[in-house]
């Protein structure tokens, strides 16, 4: 295959017109598809229909110690879901606060509380200067709340290993900086796994901030895609061998294993943390709703129960995923104007384009039909400097959906790349 | 029957001796009773047994215009729950937000968010010296989410109309004064219901901040104890009368006509409260839970369905709150130490003791195996400057279990007036 970088302005000028012409063959189909966000598909929710049934007997509705989940109490949660997030974060039970139905939620709360309170006694981030690493290309909604309370956001470059931890060791030597945003298991987008060496550069972090965070997103830890899925090390239990462990807010939700927004979310924390997250859930709510928990705990067993559950969704998301790595290897492999890894897991794929190419294959395909997550999502404040990474979500539409929708982005891409080579 | 306030030093030494004998008599029993909080009996939580039934199946999962409430989407709610909410509160359905499990929950939101945030353009609240008016007795988790923001609580007198309106009024001419707190339908804890003068004048209100809230919390909006209940004003309709609807903030939720904290909960306000909200909404979560929202609407229909419902939570607590004033009425009536609403509805007795006794009563009623909700948790602070207020939740206990905890509780109002007008 010819790197299209190293083509002729001649040659670029042939294949403009070629990709031209495909683009506008694909563009009369009429498509009209939606690969923005990463949404599980009907078939995967399928899966839980059971959820929907009468799980929970009018004449049973408690736990196992005989409480009531119709009825108040429990703040931090029924002890079976604590148990249930415990054994998926590899965490003790008590150590867990099961919450409502959005990890994103409880992220949201901690931020919001350490700006108005502060986290553990420590002073209130209102009204200092606060800044977040924010290893890129990331999630966007982690970006978008930070964003929310003006908290600062410094880019911090992603490889295969996880955030480059030169730039983490070196930033977070500022006292302001007060956190970082992490997805160490099947990375938003990039869907690599941290390795261990980076855990535990992130465990031992000597942050100058005594209340520096880091924001531990489990959001896809068992969301594998293979048999044998690469290991995610312990962040807290290394961090607690360094004295560290208050440093680590670990989150996890049901969102991509039962229903999307109706499933479950938890978090995991020091003693001291949960501690404190409590006596804030004590003034904000009369508790999570335990009938949904119990319905949960109730459809899964245990944790290898949810492990089990998450089989059934890999063999229905791994034919889509391979779809997309055959379809850019097959089109864009080799050419010079895209990189991507395969995932092993998680829902999206992150592909890296010839910088100032990005925005311009989202309006290419939108103008063909299809949305795609908007170019600099990735990035934080929605700036991408380079112009050059995108986000697929291969997850929702059914294969022959998704086989159009990836023959359009790849030929967007190419246009993209041969229109910026000549007139760049 | 004569006034214990009027009984000489003697009498009151017999009564005392005869007082101290019941109350031992009675502490004998060994009783293990929770009045402490406003919970539904088990008699009640049946009422929504259906909704632990196979409501949804698998195969409509949606709402009526096809969106799939397994999945992402809808941050506002479904739109038959904010239709439902919209014929409770007697507001527009797209001026509703449906939230998740706990109105509380949203009210900590809206304050947080003003705290950091700022409501509609305005300056955070964050930096600034803050302060809500709390009519008096009130809801406990109101002041403990206000204290938890560090805005100043100030205290006013309640009436069987509402709040004192001229106190209101001249506190209001404050612009540090940013909200009130009310529950205008059943207050908690009094049970009245505002008068529709006090409602208008509320509308009215010029308020210095133009960042003022009424907090108008409808938690008990449908609780009726009769057939014929007293109509509450719509608040947000008569201040949009005066072009104060920005001033209004509705709250409501179903955890006391389902499941307790596994219900749903809404807030109703103005288009551009609305839209501000929704502006944090998006950065905070990925939507409420949609499932359990149209597990409601396929439960009620309507608000009508709601109202039907509520019929049956009636036959079941009048009853108990009968009992609750025939009691009070016959071991306190006349007797000068002891003041009190019989409720047309809520779910709360509120009781006016002999000033300096309130906190002997709790400790007496404890030492006999009975719990109540703390003497001061009426008041902002948790500090009744006259130790005289009281709250009867009613509604958890059985009926046998009730008439032994009035029991126990007169016997000790009665008693902790005596031992004061000796020792006082």
């Amino acid at each position: 295959m010819q790197k299209i970088t190293a083509l002729t302005r001649e040659q670029l000028a042939v294949c403009r017109e070629e990709l031209a012409a495909a683009y506008d063959k694909l563009a009369a189909r009429g498509l009209a598809l939606d690969m923005s966000r990463g949404k599980p598909g009907p078939d995967q929710l399928a899966l839980s229909a059971e959820l929907l049934d009468a799980l929970l007997s009018p004449d049973d509705p408690k736990t196992v110690k005989g409480f009531d989940v119709r009825n108040y109490g429990l703040p931090e949660g029924i002890p079976e879901a604590r148990a249930l997030f415990g054994g998926l974060l590899d965490m003790p039970a008590d150590q867990v606060v099961a919450g409502g139905n959005s990890s994103l939620n409880m992220m949201f709360d901690y931020v919001a509380t350490a700006y108005a309170k502060g986290v553990c006694g420590h002073p209130a981030w209102a009204g200092q200067q606060v800044k977040f690493l924010c290893p890129v290309p990331g999630y966007d909604r982690h970006f978008s709340l930070t964003e929310f309370f003006g908290i600062g956001m410094i880019p911090v470059k992603m490889d295969e290993n996880g955030p480059d931890m030169d730039e983490v060791e070196r930033l977070a030597a500022d006292p302001a900086v007060k956190g970082i945003w992490c997805v160490p298991a099947y990375s938003n987008p990039t869907g690599i796994v941290y390795s261990d060496a980076v855990v535990e550069r992130l465990a031992a972090l000597n942050a100058a901030a005594p209340d520096f965070r880091i924001m531990w997103d489990c959001a896809y830890i068992v969301h594998h895609l293979t048999d044998t899925p690469p290991a995610l090390k312990n962040l807290y239990k290394a961090a607690a061998a360094y004295g560290k462990e208050d440093q680590v807010i670990m989150f996890g939700s049901t969102s991509k294993i039962t229903f999307a927004g109706a499933g479950l979310a938890a978090l995991a924390a020091s003693p001291a943390n949960i501690a404190d997250i409590k006596k804030r859930i004590a003034m904000q709510t009369i508790g999570p709703d335990k009938v949904n928990m119990l319905r949960h705990v109730r459809f899964f067993g245990d944790a290898d129960g949810v492990r089990a559950h998450m089989k059934l969704h890999k063999e229905i998301l791994a034919p889509k995923f391979d779809l997309v790595c055959q379809m850019l290897e097959q089109n864009l492999g080799g050419k010079g104007i895209a990189s991507w890894v395969c995932p092993q897991g998680g829902y999206f794929v992150s592909v890296e384009l010839l910088p100032g190419t990005a925005a311009r294959v989202v309006k290419l395909v939108k103008e063909a039909g299809m949305v795609m997550t908007g170019a600099g999502a990735t990035w934080p404040y929605g700036k991408d400097p380079a112009d050059s990474n995108l986000r697929i979500a291969p997850t929702f539409p059914p294969l022959d959906e998704l086989k159009a929708a990836m023959e359009l982005f790849c030929v967007a891409v190419e246009l993209a790349a041969v229109e910026k080579l000549m007139d760049g």
